[in-house]
């Protein structure tokens, strides 16, 4: 593979920002022509390597792109997922290059969908079009590329309940996650969960002036900041009533295995250029990430945002909410929870809605599974250390609803790293990552 | 001057419409050559009235525009004091026509600047008209409109200290305030003052994934939250250390004398469809806006806040908090108690930032002073009632720094109303409070 990436370079560098130049926020009503335009482009790609057929499949949400080569029915079959949908890119200002102008720098890719999951999802095009061409694909390979992961796969798992025959594989492999450094390749074994709400606040019926109302009114804003205050206490527990009922508490023998992973906390902190980390009492860093729920706002807002001094007392504050899961909550359950909670805390004097976004549920795939053995191998292979097996702080929800419904298990082989900064500005795929991810992926076909 | 509205009234309209029409928000930068516009348009109303000169005088900031007729410097002087600047038009989504094209609907005119101050201002102008036209005046009048009121009065002291002699008078009259209610009017003898800051709090220096990370990193805006949810504690106190040294308490008496003006609870929630008041314990409503000092976030941002979800943990979170002072609060001592209070509760996961924005003093004015006495009689005469004095929430800053630069106290006779929601949405002004307005100052003039 090594040989043929070096051949066909300057090719895959062209395919791949033609992926890249596609604004394809899912999120954004504005881009729904280029999601279709960024579908059609991914036909065209699995075509050209090798594909038997691909196609676009319209969905209530964004289409569904799914191709494969059968070479025999009778052979084991890969399903590969990836998603070719992207983040939004604000806050545009703070990008270096254009979002949607892929730029090589420093021996980086960077671009919204750089990593996640353009460049991820475009090494498992590649690494099945050199095993095509060089005739030694010995498996089935079927591709499920769908347009609404960042919005929560919202039509997927009922396209996948509708086409289960067609999807029919022995494992689903997917490159959407990260490892734990360059030098510390790992396989994920295990994500969380999520649930995201959006919640509103509203005080008065209008923005009123502060200085007349001050003081006599209470003010959206200083309610939901209490409200968000209250929701994690002072040894980082979430009070959401019966939020843990349903985690599963690691062995001291399970943390041990994890805690060998490597990991310099004072690096990780000069990454983020903070003093202190900050988690729940009692669990280090990586299970905090790993091992544990949390919830985080993800975004607030509320009265005068522009620039200098508006004195408003404003009618409503907003925040979206989301909390990571791990094995056995229910993303439903929780969301359900925090509703009736956030509720139960809400004052006289303020009404509260409380909106769900998406949300799904966490997963743990067995260590002992083949395909876990032979992507193992294969990494082994081309980064010359075995790698490590971690557990994902990230969620990738649909994951979990197609291993139920399919009845496969996912495999994690992501190459992304934390420099990459996805879903932030100036996201970034190094080059390094995205050919040796194509020789993993082709080195896997050959021992799974 | 009943009959000479009911004959000028169409030009009236016509000639504040014009003001109106101009969208002098102060704090745009976009917005700075409508500031000189609206400046020259006054000069050119102020001459039109009867102003023996009006021009525009340049400041570090916006113009200011002064004009005056001396009838004989040895009569009492008037200084009219105003501002042509508005307040920004957002959420313009609400607002039922546009804020810079004035409508009339049920009576009351609508636009930005309606009443606050553009509508009060012009009562003054046509008062004044109305007394050089009919040869009535029997003092000398002086104009001070400025274009910074809304941003804090940024350079009007500094100008007004080098002006003093142009400045020099027996009075400040002011209509930039509210009275109780069409059938209460009332003058406010007592204005709080005013603190506003705006703050920053910075966790990680890149926005990072909400999955990698949440549960192991600070959140931003968890901990401004958090922080802004301790400035006031659970019976309404403002925690920061020292807020309260110099706040006067008042007399039970005074106290008793403020609860004459008459307040319908049940109405004003109505008013403001709330189910419950909230504010300081121990304290009326009124009092809560009259005579104690205040803590709001008038405005708060961070992290994702489009449309659908971002699993975001946001490098940063920002607020802009004002506090209402009251005598003898000094505005700067309190902004800078309130910076080091903010600091000192940062925690070490966090960086903060505070950065003042404007701020002044509150006053108050004696009752029994001539000037009082002549407006009371005014209002007497076309209300029909005695007005009450009252105590005004909100806050002119400058005119406790004119009180002091100047030597002489202000009036406030304001002819707004709750219903015209000034800084929020659809601000509108009671055209029969509009003409009451001039009807009441054109009388002060007699009884002066």
């Amino acid at each position: 593979m090594k040989q043929y990436i070096e051949k066909n370079k300057e090719r895959f560098f062209e395919e791949l920002f033609s992926l890249l130049r596609i604004p394809s926020v899912s999120s954004s009503e504005a881009n729904r022509p280029d999601m279709l335009r960024c579908a059609e482009r991914l036909v065209q790609l699995l075509k050209e390597a090798g594909a038997d057929e691909a196609d676009v499949y319209p969905t209530e949400g964004h289409p569904v792109v799914f191709g494969q080569k059968i070479i025999d029915p009778s052979l084991p079959t890969v399903l590969v997922y990836g998603h070719y949908d992207v983040q939004p890119v604000d806050p545009i200002e703070l990008w270096k290059s254009d979002p949607f102008e892929p730029e090589i720098r420093d021996g980086a890719i960077y671009a919204r969908g750089a990593n996640d999951d353009k460049g991820q999802l475009f090494m498992h095009i590649k690494a099945f079009e050199f095993m095509v061409s060089e005739n030694r694909l010995r498996h089935n390979v079927k591709f499920i590329l769908e347009g609404e992961e960042e919005i929560g796969s919202p039509s997927l798992a009922e396209w996948a309940e509708k086409n289960k025959e067609l999807l029919a594989a022995d494992i689903i492999l997917v490159s959407d996650t990260t490892m734990i450094s360059e030098s510390v390749p790992s396989i994920n074994c295990g994500m969380r969960g999520l649930s995201y709400v959006e919640v509103k606040v509203t005080g008065p019926n209008k923005d009123l002036h502060s200085g007349h109302y001050g003081g006599a009114v209470a003010n959206p804003i200083n309610v939901l900041c209490d409200m968000i205050s209250s929701l994690i206490d002072k040894d980082g527990h979430i009070t959401v009533k019966g939020f843990y009922d349903d985690v599963v508490e690691l062995s001291a023998e399970d943390r041990a295995k994890l805690a060998r992973a490597p990991f310099d906390i004072d690096e990780y902190k000069r990454f983020l250029d903070i003093n202190e980390v900050k988690g729940e009492k009692g669990y280090t860093t990586l299970e905090r990430t790993g091992i544990r729920p949390c919830l985080d706002v993800n975004g607030i807002w509320g009265g005068y945002t522009g620039e200098g001094a508006k004195t408003v007392l404003p009618s409503e504050a907003h925040a979206k909410i989301s909390m990571r899961l791990v094995p056995d909550q229910d993303s439903r359950t929780i969301t359900r929870l925090f509703e009736e909670h956030f509720k139960s805390i809400a004052p006289d004097y303020v009404k509260v809605e409380v909106v769900p976004h998406h949300g799904g549920d966490g997963f743990l795939i067995p260590i002992s599974s083949k395909a876990y053995q032979a992507a193992s191998k294969a990494m082994t292979e081309v980064y010359g250390i075995e790698p490590v097996p971690s557990r994902g702080g990230g969620s990738i929800p649909i994951l979990a609803d197609l291993q139920r419904i399919l009845g496969i298990d996912p495999l994690l082989m992501g190459f992304g790293l934390e420099r990459d900064t996805i879903h932030s500005p100036n996201e970034s795929y190094l080059l390094k990552q995205l050919f040796a991810g194509m020789e993993s992926i082709a080195l896997f076909y050959q021992l799974f």
